[in-house]
């Protein structure tokens, strides 16, 4: 099974109203609430697509017991550790486009970490693949994710990390299997705004393989056996938001079924823009990913840069 | 004892944000919760000032579980209904100034509305008045209020009604003892601008005697025995909110401690300003209220229109 792992789980609930306007009271025609947070958008993915998946990470309060329970709901497996802080929400209010409040996480103890570590431990003895997606809570040490890379390596379980800013730069300190950053987060974390430049200095800093979503101009990847990129032959429109957990969805599917990197790249592309096409993140339009996937080639890039470490 | 309805209860959330900018994400510094509603902000004020009280009301779901918890540990005795459908949040945003989302009410079913009445009716026996105060359910009759002042009135309990729009309307139809409308809510049940005009409305509609409250400009009582005003002596500048609900609490406390009007108004002026000074709805600055009781004297109006029945 594919285990995806959320610290920062949220409920995400969504609010229509007429339109904002600044300092004024609004009426809430609809409340829309869902069980969010990166790991979570993938389990869904991968759950949609008939993948075995357990998805942990941590869960407190009465929004921790609706994320819990709308995923049982949704048929997903789930192993969440129960923390005394409360699981964060997110409000996105909606009139003709998003305006959107991200609530902090909880704070979790050393304790709670712990007890998480022992979890973790005990699923990796049934997992194929782990997924690391999203930020930390607060009290939990900026190379937590490297602890959890190291730890699913030495049960010899491949990982796919999907992080920003510090926790993506100490996490690459524990060898992830592979990295997905968008360019904004691969730009935070090497300074680099070109994608292949920055796939090879997040490699330098750890990464065995780099997979670099650029939005419309599709996916870049930089692994050990070559570097190819892949897109969706025509745009797509719709909501970007979960377009980069399917991307990761892809990836680990891939790792579990052995699916060579151009194939997978191929698949993760498709994914990404039958996410775009579905309203909610986590969701995919599965007609549309059928109807692209034959569509879509990768192609293999030549390397202009004779002198990087792993050509 | 003194018992508050609040049928249609909020968890208020407060955001605080750098600055609010539509279609953009924002960072939440600090959330603040706590149990809302007009009835509950009188219940608030009155154990502020050491009287015996009971909140009684509707709430669903873990955040009526929160209200509810939240009144039990500031010491106020609840006993509020449960129903199967949430209760709603409202969602205030800080930057300079606040930008609210008010979540719809849950739906009550008619068996609910019957079991509360049961509750209601058992706490009569015990009430020396009733503060029935805010918007209704969805699921629950436009007269809903007006049954519950005549089932009052049954047990020989005078009741204060603090309600808007068609709930008001229809809940003159029982005959409250007295009504507090603002002049806005005064407004559009009557048509009336003038606060003795619509006083005189709101009299010949059902209510025995009306307290309108006028912001800076203070309060009007139109009653059997007389018609007075009230007013701070200085301005105040603050927070609004909760300024109506601290003139309810007053008005509730003269029917028990059997205060005269003049009196009673005079209480009501002054601990609507204490409202004011003071940051959350519901809070009163007691400070401030013993400072400016002694200067408030409520002023005897002439009445130019001898036509009014109830001169």
């Amino acid at each position: 099974m594919i285990l995806t792992v959320t610290l920062n789980a949220a409920l995400d609930v969504t609010y229509h109203v007429d339109a904002l306007t600044l300092h004024t009271s609004h009426r809430v025609h609809a409340v829309a609430v869902r069980a969010g947070g990166k790991g979570i958008n993938v389990a869904r993915v991968l759950h949609a697509l008939g993948h075995q998946v357990v998805a942990t990470g941590l869960a407190g309060g009465a929004d921790g017991q609706r994320v819990r329970a709308e995923l049982r709901a949704a048929g997903i497996a789930e192993e969440f550790v129960p923390i005394s802080g409360e699981t964060r929400r997110t409000v996105t209010v909606v009139d003709d486009d998003a305006t959107v409040f991200n609530e902090p996480g909880p704070l979790v103890t050393p304790g709670e970490w712990r007890c998480f570590r022992d979890t973790y431990r005990s699923l990796l003895a049934r997992a194929d693949a782990v997924v690391l997606a999203g930020s930390l809570c607060r009290g939990l040490p900026y190379d937590g994710y490297a602890e959890l890379c190291t730890l699913a390596a030495s049960h010899g379980v491949p990982t796919v990390l999907d992080a920003d800013g510090e926790v993506l730069r100490h996490g690459l300190a524990g060898r992830p299997t592979v990295v997905k950053p968008n360019v904004e987060e691969m730009g935070r974390v090497t300074g680099d705004t070109d994608a292949l430049a920055g796939a090879r200095t997040l490699r330098g800093l750890g990464a065995a393989t780099v997979v670099v979503s650029r939005g419309p101009a599709g996916l870049l990847c930089l692994a050990p056996t070559g570097t190819w990129s892949a897109v969706s032959p025509a745009p797509v429109s719709g909501n970007p938001t979960g377009a980069g957990d399917a991307a990761v969805a892809a990836v680990a599917a891939g790792m579990v079924t052995g699916l060579p990197w151009p194939q997978r790249l191929a698949d993760a592309a498709a994914l990404s823009a039958a996410a775009v096409l579905a309203p909610l993140a986590g969701d995919i339009d599965q007609q549309a990913y059928r109807r692209l996937l034959p569509h879509i080639r990768s192609q293999r890039l030549e390397e202009t840069d004779a002198t990087h470490p792993y050509r």
